[in-house]
């Protein structure tokens, strides 16, 4: 095989800290990428392209310290990952289809994505000896019985439904992490994220806030699924970032859960009027049926990360959906005018 | 390669059904391959041998319609396996340690058995358009908020305990045989198993009735962790080999778990002392502290399992230990002395 880049000319800028991160080319993902890259470690990208977004990746490749690998965590690692092993520090598990009709589309692959594939990324850590961080979700909690969720309630989720495939994928993903972290067989980290928004989320991957503002921005119809007396609490994506560094950079046993999220919460039905009102469409709103095991209510009660990580988040909703809704409108531009694209 | 049996002479006694037993040389598989054999089918039993006695296996293994294959679900299914799928009806998984002392071992394994195991036999179902029957567990409960437990009822689950190997391996390899039967990849079923006792149970595996019984039969302390006021509901393993049966062969659409147990609850000192009275014992009884996670209460609702399949336990607790007690005071004769083994 070649020699290493260490060995070569370029080994003075070799910097210390190389991240591993499996779906570097998603939306939390990309942020966090990018966020490595601005304090000065590298990045070495794993991502299957399965949801990601090639321009989330365009946007990184020209970095001389990011590099990106066309992998498949629930593959097995590619040797010349495994070479890399004395230089990795973090590992990171962004990886995982995250949105309902995208997650269902294959929930073999799903739920092998997020047991085989964490197993995988925790081998590499314990290779490594690297700290490893997962992300999980609010999902764990499946539709919640109490309010708001603590990293101590057990959820209420079902196993056997359309959902399952990736809750139950997230929740054996953590017994899996915690096991290694109980074994010594690697630091771990685990992040539940609840719903985050913010530029780089894939338009039609049908999560709420990128379903309203696309919608509102070509003029369609904006659905709204139930009543809309549904609650949800967002987090602006660069909120959610400093989190997760914040957990992984943490000096603690890892041994617990840290719930990541924005605890005000709203209804379905007031982001609609924020999202109408921030981009004065006049769209029809439609009203569609809840989704199987749909969550009614879900907010974070984030005092373990408060007191953890001194984390909290900073972004107001108006200016999130501002900055959301600029990106989107760009994004959108080179679409076909709205009533042609159907 | 060569030629099959059923092209050779020995074609006349070739039995239409072909089940792969995965988990045969174990406790409740042991009893199931028997079952099968003496209603004139076919088994292949798949086992890694992990968790299994070996004299399971050994009263199997002369009979002509049995085979005997050792195998780890978690790996890819042999190809001398896949070969025979035209001739497999049945496929059904009771693979996996089902203690926890002997399941928290080695959690990796335990949680991988469950998910690419389950994976590996529902895709062998599918090749071979077999029914696929998983046995889950009342574990999937957790520690129960609710008294009995149906179906529908979520469960209190820990995902971050040492127990969340077993418990949210089995959540996660419902999910999926549950998407399997969803997309119509395989006709599933899949029974939650509640305690089971009997013959064939590893004297040293550290479930309560085995432990209780042969520590009696040993003239050694009796261990009761907690105060012991903590209930289970244990069902004799013939009716557990019936109601497994039962349910393979139901004609519904499989999708719903189906609960198989005995209702009749008992507290873990009343077992005490039907185990005390039974054999005679004068040994003393050392409380041990309670497991992490170990549930409190345990009793199955089993009316879904009487309206869909007619089937109920019909074996008393007072014939069922009595057959146990005569089966291990049996196989402890080879032991050493109580007091020698230490």
């Amino acid at each position: 095989m070649k020699k290493t880049d260490r060995d070569g000319p370029r080994a003075t800028v070799q910097p210390l800290a190389l991240n591993v991160v499996a779906g570097g080319a998603g939306f939390i993902g990309s942020h966090l990428c990018r966020a490595l890259l601005d304090r000065g470690e590298s990045v070495l990208c794993l991502d299957n392209l399965q949801t990601s977004r090639p321009s989330n990746l365009r946007a990184l490749e020209g970095h001389p310290r990011f590099r990106f690998l066309r992998h498949d965590i629930g593959q097995p690692m590619p040797a010349e990952v495994l070479r890399m092993a004395p230089r990795i520090t973090r590992v990171w598990n962004l990886a995982c289809a995250a949105s309902p009709p995208l997650y269902q589309r294959d929930p073999e692959h799903t739920m092998l994505t997020n047991v085989v594939g964490t197993n995988n990324l925790l081998r590499l850590a314990e290779a490594a000896k690297a700290r490893f961080l997962l992300t999980s979700t609010s999902e764990v909690y499946g539709d919640p019985e109490i309010h708001p969720q603590a990293e101590d309630y057990r959820g209420n989720v079902s196993c056997t439904g359309p959902r399952a495939c990736y809750d139950e994928g997230k929740r054996a993903a953590e017994a899996l992490t915690f096991d290694y972290g109980r074994a010594g067989r690697a630091q771990v980290r685990v992040a539940r994220i609840f719903n985050t928004y913010g530029p780089n989320m894939d338009p039609d991957d049908g999560r709420v806030v990128s379903n309203l503002i696309c919608q509102a921005l070509r003029g369609n119809e904006m659905t709204v699924y139930g009543d809309g007396s549904q609650t949800r609490s967002f987090c602006y994506v660069s909120d959610m970032v400093a989190g997760l560094m914040a957990l992984m950079d943490a000096e603690f046993d890892g041994m617990e859960p840290v719930n990541l999220g924005n605890p005000h919460e709203m209804t379905v039905n007031e982001l609609l009027g924020h999202v109408v009102a921030l981009t004065g469409t006049r769209a029809r709103v439609v009203h569609r049926p809840l989704p199987v095991d749909d969550p009614r209510r879900r907010r974070p009660d984030i005092s373990r990360a408060g007191a953890l990580l001194g984390w909290a988040p900073r972004v107001s909703l108006a200016e999130g959906l501002d900055a959301t809704c600029a990106w989107f409108a760009e994004e959108l531009v080179a679409e076909p005018a709205a009533g042609v694209a159907g």
